[in-house]
């Protein structure tokens, strides 16, 4: 039977399907008919952000925990102020859905020189612009819309990447016939044939190994894999690690962990234990700059089974494609050698601080990583604390969010809040860097706005500290400071029930975080550290590395 | 002779010719090279920013006093946070020079899956995106380095408008020899030839017509005629009106000034002398919704003159090819008519209010009409405000900078930053709205750290005044609230010393106003107005017409 709605009610339809209640952006007069159909649409909430960049990363650190997210821009002036939020949700592989209003399409067709425009005429600019940095970009109208929109929601879910899709404002409004959209079959797969082929070579290689690893990384969460891995895992009784941008991909607190993998800057017993493996199956690798400490990783291609979520590569040649889930599933068919030596490797952060002590990596990584409880969300701006709290061992079913592909910073405070909004129910954490803060500071704004109460732990080192470690040649150079700003007072202006605390000793940050339980208001933790120079272990040997290049 | 410099100060010096002397940007570790060099670069100081779309507003601000300005950015993360701003300065023909810290080239080469990069292994993306808004996107290399930097200073000078540089880091620091960089000799003109012509032309309809009017737009700005102009309304004896992107481009208290041009919605007696006039000659017309009154510009073709910065068009068609200062010349030699009636309309707030009252638009605009000093230089946030602003009667010599055609908000903050960087010793007065303010209020921080002090009108109308007027249909949605700041106490915190105020009815305002004299800091003057639909009447007219249709 026919049924007739607005593309854009059409198109809410399509994403609540997915699971999306909440849809981030920035009003402007071009998305006003999508924002006034929204308004009616009751099942879908519109959140409004402080400016574009904020909504866009926002829009990620939602798709993090919800597996999908939506943004809504004006044309223009809003979609290029959110292109840094979209290239990071390609760069890390987020499925993010842009929906911008443009100008009616008869402007468009006449090449009106409206605002927003580059006054050329042209109005696919911005279109063909961000072909570059997501999965599609389309136009939308009336003939295509029932096609092209579930098409491109699907296609972000396949690839997990961001989609763009421009709706002119005369469009959002048209009415469609939205029967049977008509489902593309999904073409007929020999994936089965494969995996079980697959299967077997992975199980004649484990045979003839005397000892094997497992490395968990950032595609297995990526693209929700977590609990297949660990039946895998389980099943074969492996050691497993992980990866730095697999945080939080495996449970820190299996008997099976062994701990964090950060190549020549990490914990060198696991450094050992994996590399020394005869076989090292890995799961959703990437081989990054910083997910491999700087390509100082020792992962050789021979020893190595790579399971990723739509190949399997077995010593660096491929297998075949076929899902990770179909080939995991076909292994757990097969009988697998079992293996037996594994041990738990502490982190780095496993001892607390016991005297009173000014606050430096050393003290303040162990007393929050004595905090953290099952199911906290941890969100981790690019930083020191991005090197830091890799290293921090996980609590149970928690969640680590942080860009390690991308990293751009400013990315972390408005990720927490959308994390927040999709999970309001869990705890989360903001870890954030003083530089960072600087960038996305009104973000806490909207925090407050939606009376949500994450907690905030800021790091007050005086300046881009990670800057200066990276920049061997000129650690003191001056563009890696920053003013300093009265931070407690800037949270007090946004969010007036906030509760703030500035803290520079161990005594006084384990005081702070036992107040934690007070769940009344955003906790605002400022930690100030007096070395500018103040960094995690793993830091300083990238840097002593660096030096001796 | 031949001279070797590093490719960063053989930059250097080109832009330093331009008459750049500071260079807006964020530091990243891919531009470390470029900033190392440039601190060591005594003539150019580079001023940092709190993020790169402030910085890249500040760019814009600054090349709107200096005539070109610079920007520096890190790959991927920079480059796009910065977007808006540099497909602003294209929408607004400013030439703005963005200068990109690559990867190293044997990184790009290799397809490195390094951090800032989509992880796909294109290296090339940013700079194809930017193709895209800018005059020319290049990558530099040791061999292209002499000749194409060079060449795309030219070319955002000839088109006035922006350029994107990508520099790889190990570029920037390759020795090159700099001589003879071989101008590129001007393709042989018959310009003069063309410019009588024209000039002929031109006299001869003005000798068929009794009476003509001159209308002065943004384009005589952005290529430097006023002053031409400025001659040839003399010469001519000719009645002069601006357009609303014009608003500074002739001097409001010139005794040809007739006033403002705002289509149906401004000065009726203006519209009327402008469209019953026998002959309209406009200076750097652009015909956009904004700068007509949404398209209620009635300038007919058949009557009209147009002088643009490269071509002269009689009746709509064109006259040729030729520089607006060669036709100007032409013009100045030829014996043409001098028109004789003449008067002023007054603006909509040359009458001060006498009495206390609230603050409302026909109260503060004539106040901030009457502070207004010669010289000034006026940055005006899109929003009601820029309706307004557009009304109020200049004094001489002033500058009035605004976005009209890309009408980004969060821009006239980081570019009043900018202005008052490239004219510390000239007075910098910016107006925004509270929602635009919300955008990128970090800026203020930057002011602080430069110790410079504008004087900030601060509109606090309770969220998107404009919105609510160009949504007809919903005048009152939700969406178009924003969160409450203590605005004060955010000041504060970025500002310590900055001289804050509230201010409420006439009599505050205006006392407020005769503070100005105080410059030991910033002063940050918050108008509240009571009424969510505060408007000035342009913006009031607008809306009534909307309705109408
Ligand atoms: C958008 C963006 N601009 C610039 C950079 C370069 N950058 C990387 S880390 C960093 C400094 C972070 O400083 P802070 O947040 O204070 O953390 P710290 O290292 O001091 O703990 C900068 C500027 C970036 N990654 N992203
Ligand atoms: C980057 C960007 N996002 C969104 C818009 C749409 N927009 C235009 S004006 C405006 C509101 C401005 O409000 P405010 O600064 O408070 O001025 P008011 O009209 O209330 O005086 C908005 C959201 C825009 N122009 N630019």
């Amino acid at each position: 039977m026919a049924e007739w709605k607005t593309i854009s009610s059409y198109l809410y339809d399509c994403l609540l399907k997915e699971g999306i209640t909440e849809i981030f952006g920035v009003p402007g007069d071009y998305n006003f008919a999508l924002l006034d159909e929204l308004e009616k649409y009751t099942a879908i909430q519109f959140i409004d952000n402080r400016n574009e960049l904020n909504a866009g990363y926002a829009a990620d650190g939602y798709a993090q925990i919800k597996g999908m997210s939506a943004l809504i821009t004006t044309f223009g002036v809003g979609d290029l102020s959110a292109a840094n939020a979209m290239a990071g949700a390609y760069s890390e592989q987020v499925p993010l859905i842009e929906i911008v209003g443009s100008p009616a399409s008869s402007m468009q067709e006449n090449g009106t020189k409206a605002h927003h425009t580059l006054m050329n005429g042209d109005y696919d600019v911005f279109l063909r612009m961000h072909r570059e940095i997501t999965e599609r970009a389309i136009k939308i109208t009336a003939d295509n819309a029932v096609r092209e929109i579930p098409a491109a929601i699907a296609a972000a879910l396949e690839h997990r990447k961001p989609v763009y899709i421009d709706i002119p404002q005369d469009v959002a409004l048209m009415k469609i016939n939205t029967d049977s959209p008509g489902d593309e079959s999904g073409t007929q797969k020999n994936e089965a044939k494969l995996a079980a082929q697959g299967a077997e070579e992975v199980k004649k290689a484990l045979q003839q190994a005397d000892s094997a690893v497992l490395l968990v990384d950032i595609y297995t969460i990526r693209h929700h894999l977590k609990e297949k891995v660990l039946q895998l895992a389980e099943y074969l009784n492996i050691p497993t690690a992980q990866m730095m941008q697999g945080k939080s991909g495996f449970n820190e607190q299996h008997p099976l962990y062994i701990g964090m993998y950060g190549g020549a800057f990490g914990n060198q017993e696991v450094r050992e234990y994996v590399e020394n493996a005869d076989i090292i199956i890995t799961a959703g690798l990437l081989e990054s700059d910083f997910n491999t400490a700087k390509f100082t990783a020792e992962l050789h291609r021979k020893k190595r089974i790579d399971l990723q979520p739509m190949e399997l590569f077995v010593q660096g040649e491929s297998a075949g494609k076929m899902k990770m889930e179909v080939l995991i599933d076909a292994l757990l068919s097969e009988k697998c050698p079992v293996f037996e030596d594994k041990s738990y490797f502490p982190s780095f952060y496993d001892e607390l601080p016991e005297k009173l002590e000014p606050l430096r990596a050393e003290t303040y990584y162990p007393i929050i990583q004595s905090v953290l409880r099952p199911k906290d969300i941890l969100v981790v701006e690019t930083g020191t604390l991005s090197y830091g709290l890799a290293h921090v061992r996980l609590p149970e079913n928690s969640v680590y969010i942080s860009q390690g592909s991308w990293q751009s910073i400013g990315y972390a405070l408005p990720a927490a809040f959308g994390a927040q909004m999709a999970a309001p129910e869990r705890r989360v954490l903001l870890f954030i860097g003083d530089g960072s803060f600087q960038l996305t500071a009104q973000g806490l704004s909207s925090m407050a706005e939606q009376n949500i109460k994450p907690v905030v732990f800021f790091l007050n080192n005086k300046g881009y500290t990670v800057e200066r470690y990276l920049n061997t040649d000129n650690p003191q150079a001056e563009y890696n400071d920053i003013p300093e700003w009265d931070y407690i007072k800037l949270v007090k202006s946004f969010y007036t029930k906030a509760r703030t605390t500035r803290v520079t000793t161990t005594e006084e940050l384990k005081q702070a975080a036992a107040q934690l339980d007070e769940t009344d208001s955003l906790h605002f933790i400022e930690i100030v550290v007096n070395d500018k120079m103040d960094a995690p272990l793993h830091l300083k040997r990238l840097r002593e590395a660096s030096l001796q290049e």
